[in-house]
């Protein structure tokens, strides 16, 4: 049996990358909980391998948690997205980098924001160059269902990417966690992806629900 | 009981129009079929008559379509958007156009096009001003389901819109030909609608389907 991937997550500290950290962790990955603060980062790891009754989360610094990990997923506020990608770079070549970036512009989070160049995927395969396989995908899927282990999650994912084996290791990777996932063509169409969670902040508020979400359908 | 509105579909001589038109006109109301010529239109119309067992449908020039109806519905190939909303400008004063374009770049058609402005359908606010509420909507319904009559269609229609009351009205005609429909916010929310066209496309491709749709979850 191939060992199974090693995957840090940036921002894991997070809900969003928390929830996924998790959810990956208990499938029996090595998780790297990768954070601004390399303490900070080792606390939420204690605290996921204490829910978990196992070992398999560490904690570490971004720069160091990507260095180390063969697989890498980007879950930063879209304000740290840039930073983030220019301080992990040099750990990061042949890898898969898994961007989950959603570029909301607070107060106005239900509307969406095009950002400049298309996406926000695409600034950073931009700034990474062909060295690294960026993927899309996780912005739609809502953090509070990740963290209930056993709940089946409502939504989709859709997966982007330019590098399509890249992207079916994508589409994989969610599948194991318990997420319908979709191969959704190159990376430029990952704004849809991005707006969609806008459009959907838009009708949790506009219909009174906690967490709207989207299936495909006809596939 | 108030009267139904009277609706024009300029492009109802095409597949996604014509679509539209029939599922109206079998509903009840009164509906003009737009397009490029009067008598191709007037034929579109005949067919449907004919289709329906009833009389509900006429076809003119799309000026004289705009000009004669309450709403009008823009279902013409996104080449000839802008053309066609110059043509009937003058008609539309005080009324609701619903957009359906799609802004898809042949032959690239499963990659998301953003046009400059950010959607399609911004550009066409823009060209009309205050005096026109635009809303867009119906971009991912697949025209071949809308023609069978008594189909569920497996696919939600997105309505954005800055004018609320305006989007709601929308919202209130898809329901009424049997589509689940949902206020998605403002219309710079508008490009997930349309570029979602593109994705869908990409699914159909990808897993060998003739009809992607989606469904929003948890309302």
């Amino acid at each position: 049996m191939q060992d199974k991937a090693t995957i840090a997550v940036l921002g894991g500290t997070g809900k969003e990358g928390g929830g996924l950290a998790l959810r990956w962790a208990h499938k029996g990955h090595r998780v790297i909980i990768g954070g601004r603060s390399a303490e900070r980062a080792g606390e939420s790891a204690a605290a996921m391998n204490a829910t978990l009754g196992d070992d398999n989360v560490v904690g570490m610094a971004n720069v160091d948690a990507a260095a180390a990990a063969d697989i890498v997923v980007l879950a930063v506020p879209y304000a740290a997205q840039q930073s983030t990608v220019q301080e992990v770079a040099s750990g990061l070549a042949g890898k898969i980098l898994i961007d989950v970036t959603v570029p909301l512009v607070p107060p106005k989070v239900s509307r969406v924001h095009i950002p400049e160049g298309g996406s926000a995927v695409e600034a950073v395969q931009k700034m990474l160059g062909e060295g690294v396989r960026v993927v899309s995908a996780f912005q739609n899927i809502s953090a509070h269902h990740l963290t209930k282990l056993d709940e089946e999650i409502e939504c989709d994912v859709l997966v982007c990417a330019d590098d399509g084996a890249a992207g079916d290791e994508v589409v994989a990777l969610a599948q194991e966690i318990g997420l319908r996932a979709w191969y959704a063509g190159p990376l430029c169409n990952s704004i849809v992806a991005e707006g969609l969670t806008s459009v959907l902040i838009a009708l949790n508020r506009r219909y009174k629900v906690p967490g709207a979400g989207i299936r495909i359908t006809g596939v």
